[in-house]
């Protein structure tokens, strides 16, 4: 490892959450807590100089974060922030591996840290030459958290780190000197760090090793300890119950909107959009409110988002007007296309340029050309469809046999009827046209016509008897 | 009636609603205001000791609240809370019922109130063995509410409830003194009570009988008034206008979501979520923004319910997906089962285990079971399905046929193609195949294969002549 | 040109909105800027006594307002405010037109300006006979902004107008006497601010000439100077940035629900709810959570219109229910009827009272008669329908075939059998029935039957061979 190495506290369980998922596994802003550490974490150093500790559901959490490539460090027992630092320790003498010279800890379950924030701590440490820096925050009402006493020797150097309930009265009465509360996110100087987490005492309530009393250590020690307040609260918050949770989620949301509105993005009551961090979209398109884009989604200028929409991992064009309550997955929609309201647009759909997929429409592994239409109530899956051809309503490709998938493929050009069934595997040339209600179980060369349809009979008066009957048999009931 | 009894008021109009429907019976949080305090109500007392006063339109107050099985007192003409209870008080002498030793004088248009409120109001009227308790609250602004004025000799005693428009110059200069407001809720000793009523004056500018003016009446006889504060003054507000009532709404709703999130649900921007009071949700159940879980429903646990979805009186299984904008009611889900997006599942569906429903699909009176699918496009009413059938896209159950409903019955593992038509009273045996497209109007036995539809018949170059006739006719007209 | 007229400036870029469309375009309360103000200023003039300045992307504006029947002034360069005034005043000499007595400058990207403000301003200035009247707002925090400065002599005129920056530290000192803010809104002697125009200068940091620089010349001339503050401070607020417009928008939707829930319409969680000022809605009519009434919707009174519905140009009757996520544009629906949930009702279509439109089901330019019914699956296009018929599920007409649009006429009791495909140009008269499954190309007269579909084929065991050939196959190939 190199000059810096960060530790990422994740073996907690998060007992007040009251849930059976590891509390570094909940979601806010679309991604696990952990995950937005680990995201944060690796703009400062590379993946493998980041180590996570696990401990609760280690497997679980293991699982959730190897692909990032950071590695782990497990905690067999939660006895405290000392003790997993210990367990860091231990890893790097059982690996035979050279600690960084410095450490970075983070939580794993304060997911809004920035990755300028990271930055900003790293390179203040190091300036500074401290054997420890505190990341603090100022919220409005510090009560109930440790609180970092700065020295009043002009030195501005950290005095100590402080429990509410050891706040002495002295204390209580300047309460101006203990508005700056303990983020629980810290660098060191690894080797002062591991000279002293042999001698942390759990002669405690809670009978843990706390990492904070390394402060006091150091301070004794005479080894510079010093804070930095980090540029918002809400940064160092982390999340003790799922409502708590939920706020970091809105937090995070918001960031988003109002990143994309700066860019000239549209977003119409945007406390209530859901955009993943991740999503890009260009000037001059309109949300409406109630949407959602999720994943990897790009969204190009000047189109329209209705309410109510969902779209996920999708490339959309220029121009694309997406009508209320459309649904779209792993998609790619071409300049001009309309579609919706309700169209359900399934993975591997490529919808061409200026083509429409209108109400009731369901496409899956499917490929409509440029100007074609599907405007009604069809579902279509594996299929290709070529340029300009006209999709009735009602018509179904008939893919699944009740054993395997087939695909049918259209032309272009060509006129599918209202209520056809394509029966799959099936070839529709260009040019042909293929007569309402059918059932199209052979292929159809171009420009010729194909209906498989019953010749209508019609019966007088029938419907009148009937009606007749009916009435003779319920006066003889009564 | 015995010790204890209730009267709630419930006769007034709500002119500033302007609405024809009486206050009492609009609704917040999905329940009248009225019902509301009827179920705070009947956690303190048996509902035959509740006595609802009723007049304006009372045939539809009454009609509205019987089923709680509370008594009615008719005040006829509206002329006061005094009024009101002198009303109550004939009541019990035309009946030639006691009454009971002590009243509670609960607001029709006060929904918040919490029963372990009502029970504080009683226990500590009953301990401080008073004349007459007043449920206070302090508001932050308490400017127009009647004060409760406390007695300054010690005692902590009521010295009596004064409007805002009566307040004195030396009471408008310590401001601090006026801070409790009358929240219009009382425990009465009832003979106390009675005795004062008949001396009640109307000398006042709106001509009305006040309730209020009994604690003066009192005070005077030397009898003991208290007051107690309610917990939170959105306890005892009421609702003069609608936006008054959306915001009581609003806070209802907060209290759900939030006795929810305290029990390891996952809800997100939980602002925007719509839940009844008695719906229960298993812990790690996620719910997406916008969505609404109404009446009995009950939830498992691990499932997710997607954005603009509604559930009402359902029993959802464990680790249920419920995709965005489906719309369920009156139905059972299995565990695993996956459903929508926009699916539309009417009252006695029974969906089995692991059983799949998607988009455009509507099921009425259908079971389809455990592990079978109905996954585009299609109509089951009337249904019996059984395991592992296979219910192809745009499949319809025909079970009206203009006079009566029929019975469609689907046995295990069969496989109904799509744009299939089923007219009922029809049964299609296990291990059946039926062809795409067909419509079956006669029963299918097990493992046979049922076809109906016309050959495919196919006119080359049709199309191709069809499109140059019509060219030549375009010609021919230009 | 009369006495008073009305200039709005819409020249301006809006750079910091990072969009390619000119400011006043921007959208909120679903209209452009620019047509709010117009608007506004109409109440209190005429349309042809209302200048427009435009000049960026002057086409685009003025193709956006020219209905409005507003004239417009070209400023080619946009050289500052003072110079906006400068080409209207040559405007009038070019064109030969007296200019009105007073006139009034308004913003074109302030759109929550009242008209009453308007009036007030209007009249303030003529009976106080100022040679300039500013509308000023005083706002929590004026940082920022030009501040209006009164004078100390007791009069209360204006002192003059003075930029954050250029605030002294005498002035700083005295921060009571700064809080009023210039809104950018005037009222002009006309002749009194032509006659002073030609005199602004352009030495400042951004070359530009200000309008705001004829106040000091006013007083130093001891014309009379004076200002009225606005009701509200939202009302004068421009929008610099997305997010401001965002905010204005919000804005402006709370006065729409605001305004109709203080009518008697119930608006649950009124925040989510988006309703264009020009929409009507009858007292006692509900609106859930969100739910969006736009343009000359009007809505009478007892309906229920439930949540993630879109009404757009629709007048609906009374005691209408509208299911959740249904779509309605440019139609009328009848007392009674019951729509959706997802219905997608598209223009030209006439649901008659009583009618039920089912989930899934779209109609264009389609009249349902009363008392019909069309509840599942439908597409019913250039249909007319007369009373008491039913439309079975997945019944489709099929009014296209490739080249024209063709009618289907259904009259009065009519059994229009699930799964039909209705070919049109095609009359079925009243009483008829039609099989289901049947594709019907014929018209078929009143009290018949008709059906057209293939006979059933039962081949016994043809699953269970096709099973088991698998089964081998399977077993062959490994």
């Amino acid at each position: 490892m190199n000059h810096f190495g960060i530790v990422i506290m994740a073996a907690g369980k998060g007992t007040r959450l009251k849930s059976a998922l590891p509390k570094v596994l909940h979601t806010v802003g679309g991604k696990a807590l952990l995950l937005h550490v680990i995201d944060a974490a690796k703009t400062a150093v590379t993946a493998e100089n980041i180590l996570v500790v696990v401990g609760h559901q280690a497997d679980r959490v293991e699982a959730a974060a190897t692909p990032t490539g950071v590695r782990f460090v497990l905690q067999p027992e939660q006895l405290g922030t000392g003790h997993a630092l210990q367990c860091v320790q231990q890893w790097f003498h059982a690996n035979k591996i050279a600690p960084p010279e410095n450490l970075l800890v983070l939580s794993g379950d304060v997911p809004l840290i920035r990755p300028e924030t990271i930055e900003e701590l790293r390179d203040t440490h190091l300036r500074e030459h401290a054997a420890m820096t505190i990341l603090t925050a100022i919220p409005d009402d510090p009560t109930g958290y440790g609180r970092v006493l700065r020295k009043q020797d002009g030195s501005d150097d950290v005095a100590g780190i402080i429990e509410q309930k050891s706040l002495s009265d002295d204390m209580l009465a300047t309460p101006e000197r203990l508005r700056e509360i303990n983020s629980g996110i810290y660098a060191f100087d690894t080797q002062k760090l591991f000279d002293r987490l042999g001698r942390l005492q759990n002669t405690n309530s809670s009978g843990e090793f706390y990492l904070t009393d390394v402060a006091a250590m150091m301070v004794n020690d005479e080894e510079r300890v010093i804070a930095i307040p980090a540029d918002s609260v809400d940064e160092v918050l982390g999340a003790n119950t799922i409502a708590e949770m939920m706020h970091l989620d809105a937090s995070l949301r918001e960031r988003t909107t109002t990143k994309l509105m700066a860019q000239g993005v549209t977003i119409f009551r945007p406390e209530t959009v859901t955009i993943d961090a991740s999503v890009e979209v260009a000037a001059d398109t309109v949300l409406e409110p109630f949407t959602q884009l999720l994943g990897k989604t790009k969204v190009g200028p000047n189109c329209r988002i209705r309410s109510y929409s969902v779209i996920e991992n999708c490339v959309v064009g220029e121009g694309v007007l997406i009508r209320n309550g459309s649904i779209l997955t792993d998609s790619i929609i071409g300049d001009g296309a309309q579609l919706g309201p309700y169209c359900h647009i399934r993975p591997e759909s490529h919808i061409g340029a200026n083509a429409h997929v209108g109400n009731f429409v369901e496409t899956k592994k499917t490929t409509l050309g440029e100007g074609s239409k599907a405007n009604h109530l069809a579902y279509l899956g594996d299929a290709v469809i070529g340029t300009g051809s006209n999709i009735g309503a009602g018509v179904i490709t008939c893919n699944y046999d009740g054993v395997n998938k087939h695909r049918t493929t259209i032309g272009n050009g060509v006129f599918v009827g209202s209520d056809s069934t394509l029966v799959a595997p099936l070839t529709v040339e260009s040019g042909a046209y293929i007569a309402a209600g059918s059932s199209i179980t052979e292929d159809v060369p171009a420009d010729a016509l194909a209906l498989a349809r019953a010749r209508q009979v019609t019966k007088p008066d029938w419907a009148k008897r009937k009606r007749e009957a009916l009435q003779e048999a319920r006066k003889a009931h009564t």
